[in-house]
């Protein structure tokens, strides 16, 4: 047999225990120049991609390799979810130490393996090399029925804005982490949250299918900020009830909106309603998600995002959620 | 208008002087949380990505911006062209120093730009962020007729093995670079090669439409290493002749077979083919691409790869290219 490089090898090791292509709409996989894909009948292909990097989205110190492995696809799965469509395959770039090749890798590969049967998306390809630090770039595949792609530009002044899940979660469960409470419980919701978050692939699925949304978006940066996305990308604003915030639970309520509106990572949905299709959404709507679903505001005409207090006044609502570029 | 946090002032930054979507096959482009997009009528979609990083890939201090942009696309988009795809549109993923928002990206842009015309590849997506290194991520999306991607895995003892272009001088070019010949004068072909390579995407297109080739890949960390991939996935060995290596001109002999056989970056293709087609591939090829195209070598059972010396003996030749985690 011809010899093998160092990285040969090591693509090698990754690829073991995934399965094996045929699966994801792959019809040619891992180990060429690259991945050849197509979508079922009458669906369209649906591409994303996101960094994932040691240092700005995890700590190699506090989050185990695992939850890395699953988190990695899961959120950027999240934005296929956000389309209204269904993650096929993905592409794992992973720059990595040397001495992250042994045990890290090993459980790294075992969370990414739960999280592609779990999200049911396969591996077509990517790119290894050597890194000091741990960085990661998944860019994942997805098909949705053609035409049926939901943007985040359709609202309109008088839609009703909804949220999936409780807000504020994950990042209460960074600050968890951050404490040092590194043992992971599976009781422990809001660590589970953010550690293993769960794209909501069936909902988006289902508010597309149904053409019930006018907009749809993920929360990956806290409301405030990507709210703030949605109005721009469709040339509106919004008011949000601050005693509508679906924060989480057994906290103070100040501290709970703060966390409802500024907290990152929940990867929930965020979308907007027509106030005709209201009806229907309720009718349709059974709750077999199990999944809190909440009207948080309405669009308006003026281009601003405001809140509005349980006490009473309304104030400009500025993004200040996570912006790794901001001060 | 709603406030916009820095990221996504970053991110229109960005997106300002890159065609609309709407080219490049892209039905739904950046902005949203994904790109929608299909190939033509009778294509299938082809899906690569490739790390490209600061202190591995390139040096922020000697590589110009421009070259930076240029060559994270053009790298990328070849892996299509070993397929003998066509490139179409790409997700850029970006992580940079707040200090490199400005000039920096203004020519890493420049750079980027002129490869999206000169390749043909629209900008369809990505993700920004915050690093204290330039980290580049470029997954190209691309497409061939359906049932026509050429892969590694199809040489067979006898086949003839061909590259081409010049291998090494990329290399070549690196080295000046390093020497601190950071001006670049577009005579010096070396610099340019390293600097600004141009994927083989219409000699992939042609060799694949004319089904002349049974493997194809393209040559990136360096025919010694490249070959034992080809090799190892068609399940066989080769024979390499070390006169017949296309290297560096203006070189000592030994010195330019060594370039040609372990230097990296040349993006230059290399593929096999079947012993009955030589006739009709030399009756076809016109030389109109104004490539030097070398037989190298020819496919054998016994799976390993020998170079046969100038002086007359045989001896292994093992990967000695890039390997980021090679000793």
């Amino acid at each position: 047999m011809a010899k093998l490089s160092a990285e040969d090898v090591l693509v090698q090791k990754i690829l073991r225990g995934f399965p094996a292509f045929g699966q994801g709409g792959i019809h040619l996989g891992v180990g060429d120049d690259a991945a050849v894909w197509h979508p079922r009948k009458g669906q369209e292909t649906i591409l994303t991609s996101d960094w994932f990097l040691e240092g700005t989205h995890f700590l190699r110190e506090k989050h185990p390799p695992d939850a890395v492995g699953w988190k990695c696809l899961a959120r950027t799965a999240s934005d296929i979810a956000a389309m209204g469509g269904t993650p096929r395959c993905f592409l794992l770039n992973l720059a990595i130490p040397s001495s992250c090749t042994g045990v890290w890798l090993a459980g790294f590969l075992g969370g990414l393996r739960r999280a592609t049967k779990k999200i049911g998306c396969a591996l077509a390809g990517g790119d290894t090399t050597r890194q000091e630090r741990v960085l990661i770039n998944v860019a994942v595949i997805g098909e949705v029925a053609a035409g049926r792609a939901v943007l985040r530009a359709g609202a309109r002044p008088g839609d009703l804005v909804f949220v999936s899940g409780r807000l504020g979660e994950a990042e209460l469960g960074l600050r968890q982490l951050r404490k040092g409470r590194v043992k992971f419980r599976s009781t422990d919701a809001v660590l589970r949250k953010h550690l293993y978050p769960e794209p909501r692939i069936a909902l988006g699925n289902w508010l597309a299918r149904n053409r019930l949304v006018s907009a749809m978006m993920d929360l990956s940066d806290g409301l405030s900020t990507d709210l703030a996305r949605l109005c721009e990308a469709s040339h509106v604003g919004a008011v949000v009830a601050e005693g509508a915030l679906p924060g989480p639970e057994g906290l103070a309520q100040a501290e709970a909106a703060r966390l409802a509106l500024h907290g990152g990572d929940d990867y929930e949905l965020l979308f907007t309603i027509r106030p005709h299709e209201i009806p229907r959404f309720r009718r349709l709507w059974k709750g077999d998600l199990k999944l809190p679903i909440s009207c948080v505001g309405t669009i308006m005409k003026k281009r601003k995002v405001l809140l509005v207090k349980d006490a009473g006044g309304a104030e400009e609502l500025l993004p200040g959620g996570w912006d790794p570029f901001g001060k």
